[in-house]
């Protein structure tokens, strides 16, 4: 079977003088997509989640901006950026913790403050500009899947990797985190299967990950979170490969909760675990990840699964969204300028500053 | 607040001439008690999953084959045997991978066997002998709590235990395994609260495990599977207490799928990992669990909650419904007769055979 270089999910995609949006709360039972051209739909679609994933927040955002900057109706520079900053306040309000959404939106604002073009060519340059973010992340996401593959074993000749929660197509420009090392392993023919942890409360990987998998026809089983450890030990698995929310400039690094979990039993079975993700999402204000503050989700989620509760009314649960996985227990982090180990981190991205 | 010294929870329950099931299937959304006088209605309650868990098992088995004896119509001693025999082979033919179901059933069949009472004598005798068996797990139970609780640490004064699946109150008597030595801490106020995980894929913690805490009013939490670690390593947990399904020689234990990452995690983060079990879980004629056959789960477990489908349709999903915890991942395996390290396991229980 020819295998497809070039995946079809495009959660976030321009299209004429619209966006449109896969709406990923129904996954994976309905496809569909949402076509918007206001920049107040931009905003419910990102507050109800119908798009979620970082970049894919960053570039829905950056459209949205450029939809909002559409309307304004005045030729004044001054009076235009005045009104698009307070756009670009309300659409920062929606998902403020989003670090890659508040940084597209600010980005776009900034390039409007430094230029000295016509309120046409601003707006016009807007929509250049969002289509530009998409673009990179898309180029990113393509040097952390060659990187990630040149990081994994050589043997054996087709790899199972083991992944959590998503950071595939679906979050991104289309391409992927440590999706993005998984479909180029794919693609160069290296892979056997992907194994999708659910990824309990939400079941991103279920829902999602084996969605995109399922669409690109790239192998893939579904597996209980609480199962990984024995696949490891089954010798099922020959890598772990998560994405990141956030890294502390050690190499800590705070994901999706239940990637601490796997990072201890990869190691207890000596199994590479590769952190994927661009190097902006190291923050350098943050040192090491102990003692974070990690957010804490709705007890509901927990306790139920669509509309089956699967607790007793009224019982007390603990719901934390993310944890944090030492570097100690983290093989290489993988940025689109390669793969680095952890205790490199803060030199090699000093250097690409 | 006073303490209960007593459970109120009872799966398995003799009432005059009748026996009183616990629907564990509509738990914890409802609670309803099955009222049974026919031993068809106890094989249809095994198979049907009205009562689950090892000892519950072999008690309503052996109840069962009371009611089946007492519809037998004969005077012969010869004849009553032949009949009975044929009943336990239908209740043993239901569960068949259930060693307690087996051998509760076995047991009264040889008591019969080696009698030489009358048919109406044997008849009240298989009641007794049920009720006994019921008894004996009571002791066992309460046993494997004291010694399970004196083998856990003396500080802090009150102790976070987490546990996995359910080998509680609804799986014996009434009073649990490794839920035995919870309840045994909690009735000693040495319990600051249980951490159950959910236990994916059939949720036993979140349905069986919590609802019979808050019948209790035992201080109990839900968590996803996958945030045990995360917890650990928050310094929320004092220790690891789960049941097993079977036991080799050398320890390695046999367990509920999940168990054996909770086991890793656990070591990780120095903190004691106690298994509890009635000393006959120990299987002689198993030396270790390497490479020991694990039974698969149907796909639709991992795909499905209730009624909510959680994945894309035809994905393929594995489910092991156990995993092996090897020996040296253990603390003690508390047992009736005492908790022992897991290399003292074979020269005790011969010991005591």
């Amino acid at each position: 079977m020819a295998q497809r270089l070039e995946t079809h999910v495009y959660p976030v995609l321009w299209h004429e003088d619209h966006v449109l949006l896969i709406d990923q709360r129904k996954l994976p039972k309905e496809y569909s997509v949402v076509s918007i051209s206001r920049c107040e739909d931009i905003l419910t679609a990102i507050a109800s989640r119908i798009v979620r994933g970082g970049p894919a927040l960053g570039m829905a955002a950056a459209y949205g901006l450029y939809l909002g900057a559409t309307t304004i109706q005045t030729d004044d520079r001054t009076a235009f950026l005045e009104r698009l900053e307070a756009i670009a306040e309300q659409l920062k309000s929606v998902r403020p913790d989003k670090a890659n959404l508040l940084w597209s939106v600010d980005y776009l604002v900034k390039q409007v403050q430094q230029s000295s073009a016509s309120v046409d060519e601003l707006k016009a340059n807007l929509l250049k500009q969002a289509q530009k973010i998409q673009q990179e992340d898309w180029e990113i996401c393509v040097a952390i899947g060659k990187h990630g593959l040149a990081a994994l074993p050589q043997t054996p000749a087709k790899l199972t990797l083991y992944t959590h929660c998503n950071h595939g197509a679906l979050a991104t420009s289309g391409f992927g985190t440590s999706l993005g090392i998984v479909r180029t392993a794919w693609q160069e023919s290296r892979l056997e299967k992907v194994i999708a942890g659910e990824t309990r409360p939400w079941l991103q990987g279920s829902r999602l990950t084996a969605w995109e998998c399922v669409q690109e026809q790239i192998p893939v089983t579904i597996v209980t979170d609480s199962m990984a450890a024995h696949c490891m030990k089954r010798g099922m698995v020959d890598a772990v490969v998560v994405g990141a929310d956030r890294i502390a400039v050690n190499g800590d690094t705070v994901n999706k909760i239940g990637t601490y979990a796997l990072a201890i039993a990869a190691k207890a079975h000596n199994l590479p675990f590769l952190v994927a993700a661009p190097l902006s999402t190291v923050d350098f204000g943050l040192a090491t990840g102990d003692g974070l503050d990690i957010a804490q989700g709705q007890g509901t989620d927990v306790c139920r699964l669509g509309d089956t509760v699967t607790c007793p009314e009224d019982v007390a649960t603990y719901n934390p969204l993310a944890d944090v996985t030492p570097a100690d227990l983290i093989t290489a982090i993988v940025t689109e300028h390669g793969a680095i180990a952890p205790a490199d981190l803060a030199n090699f991205a000093q250097r690409q500053a």
